[in-house]
């Protein structure tokens, strides 16, 4: 971190902490140069970039000011699911956000897309041309069903960062992260059986568990530590669960990253009642903080956890590699992976191998991570600006997706519907639940690179959430009424 | 046709009819061209293309020969398969099969290997260079469930040669034929129910039904007019049935195209018990006679035919790019897409369209289809030359699979462990039944441009076939002891 990086962080926190209150006039140039005893420009650097984050605004020949703004949002609470399995449907809903991707002038902030648009992506086309001019029969003939060697190794030696020792042959390609859930859910369950999900969980393994039949059964979940352990024990000793699916690190749609002793505790209890772990790691990567955090997998010592991941969310989704590690279930997922498509497509596969081996994946990874940290704060900012007090908002670790608690009397799925006319989209938070939960939530996306047009969306929407919020309850109480956090996940109504 | 090809075609026939016998000299160069009225040299090339199909030898100062052969091999009877509802297993040899794909210096006769080598394909690195240069970011980008427009609107296009009037929008792009398959299945039928399928029956299609926990009841079907009718009306009588799979132009393995009026039969037989059909079309564009059959789906009137087919038997399966046009079961298959793989790469997509809109596909398709029916020429001879009578062959119309049928206790597990010391790898035929049938069978690949290690494999192959047909029978009779025809399976058991 350079000098005025430093000065800067240490001046957010200042203000984050109240020591600079809203409309306060900040110290002068001068005299944070003394205080500090660094240069007047890297306190103009520390400034701009403070303006820049939109937490302190200049006035002319009079210095810089705490931009003014309401409170912290709390963060939701744990949440309540129902205690028992159910079966999931909404493919509707699901299929009508799928198809919202089409629409070309739709601002897509309930996407999961990420942001594909980054200069340190470039190098991907060169090394894609490069390898069409070498006309390498491989890339046409069937690969491989577990992929190509190239992809796997590296694949082996980038989950050593997360502190994984795995070897190429332990580890299946898959046609995305998708296919990997697919696989590993079809090895360790048959129609009917049941499987233990965090609540509220990505919509499309929600889709793929319903689609074989699967029932799920919803562990509350904290917004900050993940999957309640006593909970998901509960239903263990209650329920003949098959296997338990958690996103512990930079979770979909949470945003937290599961504490190490939690991920232990995660595996013992699997290990008690002996049952797989699915560990969805696809936005693991994308943890603002380094060293990135390990997974379950890491811990693991009988080949009970399957990790599943893919390229998507760092890279492009629209290579579809990903790719599972599936320790003892390695034979019934190569042959789900048969049944299901086949060997991956070869050219993908080869691309992303040699990206990595030209060295330009953590190049890339390190841009992406400080690009969505610093969309964090921006987004945080205008939702605090636009939207109406009363709202919880995540504090995402890592990725690029926030999640938003209303009201309890929200109707997120109207909201959807009336903000299409206005050409923005959002994810309703009831897709996050098989038992029809969270439809006072939404999830919005923060990867793209902003523009008036977001700022001017956000404001759309924040005003949309007000006017539907004072007709879904009876008034609205000030903000200084409000809890600083909410408790039982109701305090928002209070 | 040129003349000297004409001359040829007409000069084989007379071989094949035996109007001029094994080891007989032909006319002369001179007589013949005044026999036809065409010119010396145009005789010579004729003579020279025999030679290379290895139908004449020539003798020094002496001219040409006929070449000395058996009599042609029968055609395997209609296959006589157990009439119930059976459950799929033999993952374990299917596993060996695709692993064997992996070991470079094996000779892959079992595998289903296009020819990838000729020059027709060549624009197709052209093609993925340019739009890698291009920087297209929707190459990134997640895709359209239902696949890249352009390429849908191709694969229309397309479809018209075989009488179907398809739209872009009843399409899915998929991966490869291998997921056309397997959401259509899921699409028609939940686990423990019945499917109807030709026997015997490609055993990928055999493994995803298994995969899905599904019965199925192996239909007996006709080496030349496919499924029995008959038969497939008997099971829908007794069974309830869902769906019937089929691979009704260019078999696999047994290389027919159903005659029009029989595909008319299966359809309504279809429609009188309310099943689906789905099929699989993925050899229908190498038919070598022009133009290529019609598909079932041409006919189909109320939507009832899942159309399953891909680039992989024409283009290359590296690719993985497929369809499905699955008629009013649309929604079910983008839902189960969804939960398997979600959108497919991109970019192979955009490749094939861009391909197929430049103009190369149907030069490429001319050259491939003349290239296998020549190969199925040479291929033929090698296998009357070097196989023991006693043996049943199919005679492909299409494609580049050939079945071979051998005496009733032959097996041909024991003959693939034993071929594998030599580097040499085939189908053993009991992947193509579910009910544990053609243990006596083998699938052999013609695709691959001939060498004379490919001869001296088939020469090997032939004398194990001869070595173990001892130790499993008695006695050889005589060729001339032989039918011309076998009846009921058995006579090559005489
Ligand atoms: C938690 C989670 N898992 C899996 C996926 C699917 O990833 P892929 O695009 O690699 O199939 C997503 C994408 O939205 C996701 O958010
Ligand atoms: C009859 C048949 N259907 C489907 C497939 C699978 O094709 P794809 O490689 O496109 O998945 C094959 C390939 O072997 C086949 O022979």
């Amino acid at each position: 971190m350079t000098r005025y990086q430093h000065l800067a962080t240490l001046l957010a926190q200042r203000i984050e902490q109240g020591l600079y209150q809203g409309g306060e006039r900040l110290p002068s140039v001068r005299t944070l140069s003394t205080e500090h005893g660094v240069s007047i420009s890297t306190v103009q650097q520390a400034y701009h970039l403070l303006e820049e984050k939109q937490l302190i605004t200049p006035q002319p020949r009079s210095g810089y000011f705490v931009t003014p703004r309401k409170a912290a949002p709390p963060v939701p609470a744990i949440s309540r699911p129902a205690q028992r399995p159910v079966e999931i449907t909404q493919w509707g809903s699901v299929l009508e956000l799928i198809n919202a991707r089409l629409e070309e002038d739709m601002l897509q902030l309930g996407s999961g897309m990420p942001d594909i648009s980054q200069p340190t992506i470039k190098p991907l086309w060169k090394v894609m041309s490069r390898l069409a001019q070498k006309q390498d029969l491989r890339m046409l003939n069937y690969d491989n069903i577990y992929g190509v060697p190239a992809l796997r190794e590296q694949v082996a030696r980038l989950a050593i960062d997360s502190g994984c020792q795995l070897s190429a042959d332990e580890i299946v390609i898959t046609t995305g992260c998708h296919e990997a859930l697919s696989v590993s859910i079809r090895s360790v369950c048959q129609p009917g059986d049941i499987i233990a999900v965090e609540s509220p969980t990505f919509h499309g393994t929600m889709q793929t568990l319903h689609g074989f039949g699967i029932k799920v059964i919803e562990i509350p979940t904290d917004c900050e530590t993940g999957i309640s352990l006593e909970a998901l024990e509960l239903a263990l000793d209650q329920w003949p669960i098959k296997a338990v699916v958690v996103v512990p690190n930079c979770n979909n749609p949470l945003g937290f990253v599961m504490p190490d002793n939690r991920k232990r505790g995660l595996l013992a209890l699997a290990q008690r009642f002996d049952i797989a772990i699915i560990e969805d790691d696809v936005y693991g990567e994308l943890v603002y903080d380094y060293p990135r955090p390990i997974t379950i997998k890491s811990l693991d010592q009988d080949g009970r956890v399957m990790l599943c991941s893919s390229f998507s969310k760092v890279l492009a989704p629209g290579l579809r590699v990903g790719w599972v590690a599936p320790g003892r279930y390695l034979d019934r997922v190569i042959h789900m992976k048969y049944i299901g498509t086949g060997s991956t497509a070869t050219q993908m596969q080869m691309t992303v191998a040699e990206f990595i081996r030209l060295g330009h994946y953590q190049p890339h990874l390190r841009r992406m991570r400080a690009h969505y940290q610093r969309n964090l704060d921006i987004f945080t900012h205008w939702v605090r600006h636009y939207f109406p007090c009363g709202i919880c908002v995540t504090r995402p670790q890592g990725g690029f997706l926030m999640w938003i608690e209303l009201p309890e009397a929200f109707d997120s799925v109207r909201l959807n519907r009336e903000l299409r006319e206005c050409n923005i989209q959002i994810s309703v938070g009831s897709l996050f639940s098989a038992a029809g939960k969270y439809r006072n939530c939404l999830r919005l996306n923060y990867a793209l690179p902003f523009n008036p047009q977001t700022e001017r969306a956000l404001a759309i929407l924040g005003a949309a959430v007000e006017r539907a919020m004072e007709c879904c309850m009876p008034a609205i109480p000030a903000a200084a009424e409000l809890p600083e956090k909410s408790e039982g996940g109701t305090a928002v109504n209070q």
